[in-house]
């Protein structure tokens, strides 16, 4: 029940960011709600084909439709900031993310998977949306964009929660102080710029 | 069986849009074989992938294959206008929308899907393969593109052929003539360049 | 046991690709992981998720995580020719296609696929992986680059591997030929030049 909450949440940050985008790329409150709901649940559905437990969540329950619907009207009546939309949008993502490598590595777990493979998922799911609103919106990925960490706290934060579940010292309140962590991680790399090297020595010295 | 031969004629539509645009991009006959494939298929592998009920039907039975191959050979051949590729292209792509929202949305109902869920499938599945074959060739997906409305009537015939069936009123007829509305609005929206309102206001204000 | 470490070796040689592709790109070292990763595991799990056999491979086993992680290794330190990038980069792809078109093959032949589906999945399973790796990357597929053939050597490899299975003629050896033939055919494709016909006659004619 709190992970289906914490899920929801997770959907409504991740929707926002979509919506976001789509505001800044002049598309219309129908491709909104797409971009929306492609950010909010696109990993969530990922997840749950890949751990086979059925129709995904995200398919079985109409909740999970409203976050994205409330996500396209709060973007529509601007009571988020689409004029700063860029660092609102990187927020809301920040939060998802944050939320997302958590919850998805423990739905993860409870299918039964290895707490390796499991982490991995979780940083599938926490990654997969943000992945697949850049990519459908023709925009290099945030993911891979240099400057900032965005990868490396959501791999820190599913490996805490495997690793913690694991160990049995796992609750509610851990869970949320790992998502928190992972957020102040993911804000202060892009406050200060922090960076790590890059996929290739010479082109990273050539680079900087 | 009825829904099988629409869901068949549905791809090849979607397979024509997808060749033609390989046409236009110069790719290769095989490029275009691929390409109409996978718009053609991809909305239908993605929505049973998701009612999880076994192998897509698309890696089932060899059949699927027919209407890609018929697709590229039309292409190739010049039997379908490339010369005027872009409104050929859009005239197919609207036909395969208004086939797939409705039998999408049937597929789910059928494999127990909530009928709130179904017509999101439906949607998903009308949407997916041309998704897909924007993405995957680089362009901006048609299905933001701001002129002309392309999830609005796919929403509307998914819906309506859900609460059709939940209330028993539906036959193959009353999908057919459902699919002919949401063609019809899909080309009226582009021949008289309707718009719906931008995801942000602000910006719509700006933008029009 | 044969099939997995052919299955390995295919994804480490996909992840080269990838890693190859983060490098030139200047993506970071964790960037570099991922789209290795992503164009190593994404055909087997597109794969996997089609045949409906519970949880994709890569997310059962961490031991698929190992040649992504030696492979983003390798291009930092520059065991692999970055300098060179591009040309390692189209070997290293070639050889990923070769042998994932065989092993995909085979797999979805154990899983119960009809043969012609089967090969069609080999065939989704060798260019999934590369197409997913540029299509996240922003650049133009591979596969619809018309200077070389890509999908035809698959095919080639993915029937040959479906009919020789099902006429009780493959083993091992048989299917190591096989691949090896599918790289020569697209390494010397590329050393020439090969063309096929354009999807459309007369884009065609105006394009050569």
């Amino acid at each position: 029940m709190t992970l289906m909450i914490l899920d929801l949440i997770g959907i409504f940050f991740f929707a926002v960011s979509g919506s976001l985008l789509a505001a800044r790329r002049n598309f219309d409150i129908v491709g909104s709600l797409l971009l929306g709901s492609l950010a909010g649940l696109g990993g969530g559905v990922a997840r749950d084909l890949i751990i086979d437990q059925g129709v995904p969540k995200a398919f079985a329950d109409p909740v999970y439709l409203l976050p994205p619907l409330l996500a396209a009207g709060l973007v529509f009546t601007h009571a988020l900031g689409v004029q700063r939309y860029r660092r609102t949008l990187l927020v809301f993502d920040a939060a998802g993310l944050a939320l997302f490598c958590v919850t998805g590595t423990l739905t993860a777990l409870q299918a039964g998977l290895h707490p390796v493979p499991a982490a991995l998922l979780g940083v599938t799911t926490a990654v997969g949306g943000g992945l697949l609103r850049d990519v459908v919106a023709n925009e290099v990925p945030q993911l891979f964009n240099p400057r900032g960490v965005y990868a490396v706290p959501a791999m820190l934060g599913a490996g805490l929660a495997s690793g913690l579940s694991v160990t049995g010292l796992f609750n509610p309140a851990v869970g949320i102080g790992v998502a928190v962590l992972v957020f102040a991680l993911r804000i202060l790399s892009l406050r200060y710029g922090w960076r790590i090297p890059l996929a290739g020595r010479t082109v990273a010295s050539a680079g900087d």
